[in-house]
């Protein structure tokens, strides 16, 4: 007798590269494969998209070929570099066509924009890879960083730079909008060549160095502002350096450095020889050696703009570069709302039962608002419990048994652009806790603030409540209309049909809202 | 301008309810629901299914039905039990209606099957609710139930339980197949009601149940055996029990309840009024009051039978049903491997480039197999090796920063039957430390055995030269052959083209091996 299963290991038939992957995006998902060649780090990144809707990293590899080492201020690219560049690139294109990828973006940046043969090097890269990269001029880098900072960070005003190997683009934005975007030859790498040639540093060059910074940033109009966010390879390592020091389990992506963090790490690692300074976590081997060119610059933008911090941002000119295809034909190409959109984004990827999520929110949001009175929340609970009525089920990907725990997992470690670290620690918990049983904080009390024990176990007993209401998902629970005496809550469900089952299950799981608002509740059944 | 973001809460043209879903699903996946009217619970599970390739669990809805309360030995369904069963069946049905899942299969057991108006009963289940259900009969209830635990248990040979509300199905398994299954009047509810009328429970009417039993039980033929397996919810109520005291993070399937855990069970839930069971976390208000009548039967069967202990099956009569349908036309059907068909469903989810799992395991397999004499390790690491090849990139689903870390939190949870907890911990670790650095063994020591540190470094080294071999996921290196000196390894990577950047990475990387084996390791091209 044949068994079905023995099968397993054969692929449908009739597959492309595409097919053979068993994937779980939404259907229609196109993908993008996103190729930078900087000066110092060269990157692919797959992205997987929905025009509009949805998008997810699905891959990326990062090779550090260090293109512009030995230019100096020739002004060539030199052939070990090249070498290894042709090679990288060959890699990428091969990893793109296994992958069923067609859609390729190249762009190169300051050391191929600068260098005299870098007219010729393109061109062997088209002969040897099929690639066509664009060479992005100063002002498209710092369009691009500015892009993708004000489509993943809330923040309307303020300076956006790029500290990369090669150059440094600083951009100013006026309500979400690009004002004026530079690009200077102040890299990491091109400075470290320039400055510091002496392994420990000698206290001359890097006295050099500071005075150079400060002449050529000093002549930069309107370096100030509300905001300054910063991206690009320094930036991330220094962050990671600073949450391993603290032990933080939040994000990359929107974490602050403060100046007094980067003074301590340019003094750290300045007085490390380059062979200890990757002792330090955080700080790769590959990037030991020009991290503090990288950081006297950043150290410097922010002395001069009067900048207390510097939000991190994970996503670079490469997000940029797709947040242009991705919501084309808009221009300038942004997102309405960050975070809205986030949240939307994970719950295109986990999907499940669309209107359920949006009733149960609806019943949630009804429930909260007609008890401002009693809890005294406002917008900030209401987006929190919001965004977990929407969430608070994409762990059944996982498993079925014990979701609200996956779920609550998930929410901690997705991209949620936009929200902060408490915000996000408060969402997992909601979607923790929003099935039965006490309120367990799961050790994230160092995510929270005073008063989110209660806010948790409050806002927690609403979208149980709401998550009863809606138990049979067939939304026969129409809407809520409360009641209130003096110790007690009367919750009227009105119903299109028989919400037996719904308001006894309602009943039965009140003994959280009891607690958490010491009022008796009872649902009852009211007419819609 | 339109912004096509401003568009995202609009649904897909032409939709259906299941298209409304952006699910995440393999193309081509079917639902199925599965309607179970037990004694006590009724339960609908919802499976997303690719006939004999892939499923999982969508949604499942209990409610405590309690058919059988009042029935007494008169085998008349009471009119209050009826009415919560319709109510719960509509419900049921409604939700099936509105996710769109249209394939229902409702089945009613013991209470049903045992009553003289259960066919009047089911006429009216029928009538209201349009669904069809059918009787088992003890027969079937005890095939669906071995069904579900020798496709979800590695046991060849023994004897597999199912405690209910209302029956008590036993069979005895030999080399996988039924030998013989049989269903008691037996339940959980059933024996409560005759025997155990008084709160808390009387001595004599506990030894007139033990005594009962006894000589019930005592009549099965060729009960005793290599293993003993359970479903059912008195069974996982008591594992839930003992996991609860014992912290255990590792999944209730598989779960192994000894005799003397079992027998403290017994005496502590005995010496309690019903009110206060509820109060042992593990057990539900819902089963406080009939689990004792369930418990003494498990006891009972473990004494008669003299097993040691009994391993605890989460999958029951449901999963059965559904893997008749998943696996038909076979007969009888049965997956061949479920621990490489376990493995093979979760990588069918979260997808991914499937080609590149395959030669990252194929390279990290061979690696292993040439150096035997080195590690000697056997057939167990193998598997462990083999199973994190195919998993270590499932956390890209939920971010591809720190995936590795995502990777194995997946690992910890999905599920994966037939694998131990310490096999689970050790795939875990093995994704976990696939990429960089030193090995972190994640606060899971609990699980591991002697010497397991030294499994993880050592295998985790082999995972890694292998995934920078296939770094570009082309393909280039198409197998590896091992030399070896007195103190160092040679791995010659045979190409089918420029490999440069994988050797020259898997060098750089190289360093996990050396401190595992205590060897220096060079890779070196050669040509396929």
């Amino acid at each position: 007798m044949s068994n079905p299963a023995s099968s397993l290991e054969e692929a449908p038939p009739q597959e492309t590269p595409l097919q053979a992957k068993w994937t779980y995006e939404p259907a229609g998902t196109r993908h993008l494969g996103i190729i930078d060649l900087g000066s110092n780090t060269a990157r692919l990144v797959i992205f997987g998209y929905v025009p509009g809707q949805y998008f997810r990293i699905e891959d990326v590899v990062r090779e550090r070929v260090r293109l512009s080492e030995g230019m100096g201020e020739s002004g060539v690219l030199r052939a070990e570099p090249i070498k290894r560049a042709l090679a990288t690139l060959k890699l990428f294109k091969l990893h793109c066509d296994t992958e069923g990828v067609a859609d390729i973006i190249c762009v190169a940046t300051a050391a191929t924009r600068d260098a005299e043969n870098g007219a010729s090097f393109l061109a062997r890269v088209q002969a040897e890879t099929g690639l066509t990269p664009r060479i992005l001029s100063g002002e498209e880098e710092a369009y691009y960083g500015y892009l993708a900072a004000v489509n993943s960070l809330t923040f309307g005003d303020g300076v956006v730079i790029d500290i990369g190997g090669g150059s440094v683009e600083i951009t100013q934005v006026a309500e979400r909008r690009l004002l004026r975007g530079q690009s200077l030859p102040l890299g990491a790498v091109r400075l470290t060549e320039r400055f510091l040639k002496s392994d420990p540093v000698k206290k001359g060059e890097f006295n050099a160095l500071v005075d150079y910074l400060r002449a050529q940033l000093g002549q930069v109009e309107g370096l100030g502002g509300a905001a300054l966010v910063g991206m690009g390879g320094t930036i991330r390592a220094l962050a990671k350096m600073d949450r391993a020091s603290q032990n933080r389990p939040d994000h990359l992506h929107g974490h602050r450095l403060t100046r007094a963090t980067v003074d301590r790490l340019v003094d750290q690692v300045r007085a490390l020889p380059v062979a200890r300074r990757s002792n330090l976590t955080g700080l790769s081997a590959d990037r030991a050696d020009v991290i503090l060119g990288g950081a006297v610059g950043l150290q410097t933008i922010m002395a001069l703009g009067g900048f207390d911090a510097c939000t991190v941002s994970n996503q670079g000119i490469r997000e940029g570069l797709f947040y242009e295809r991705f919501l084309a034909p808009a221009d300038p190409p942004l997102l309405d709302d960050i975070r809205e959109f986030g949240v939307q984004n994970v719950m295109r990827l986990y999907g499940g039962n669309r209107g359920h999520f949006q009733r149960t929110r609806d019943l949630a949001l009804s429930l909260f608002d007609q008890l401002t009175e009693l809890h005294g929340y406002g917008q900030f609970e209401r987006d929190v419990l919001g965004a977990a009525a929407w969430l608070h089920d994409v762990g059944v990907s996982v498993d079925y048994w014990e979701h609200h725990l996956h779920s609550a997992y998930i929410i901690l470690n997705v991209p949620l652009p936009g929200w902060s670290p408490r915000e996000i620690a408060l969402i997992a918990l909601l979607a923790r806790n929003h099935r039965k049983g006490g309120i367990s904080l799961e050790g994230l009390e160092g995510a929270l603030e005073a008063g989110d024990a209660d806010r948790v176990e409050q806002l927690a007993s609403l979208l149980r409540l709401a998550e009863y209401l809606e138990r049979g998902k067939t939304g026969v629970v129409e809407a809520v209309r409360v009641h209130q005496g003096s110790d007690w809550v009367q919750i009227e469900a009105l119903t299109n049909g028989d919400a037996s089952i719904e308001i006894w299950e309602a009943n039965r799981n009140a003994d959280l809202f009891h607690k958490a608002f010491a009022r008796t509740v009872e649902i009852v059944e009211g007419v819609a």
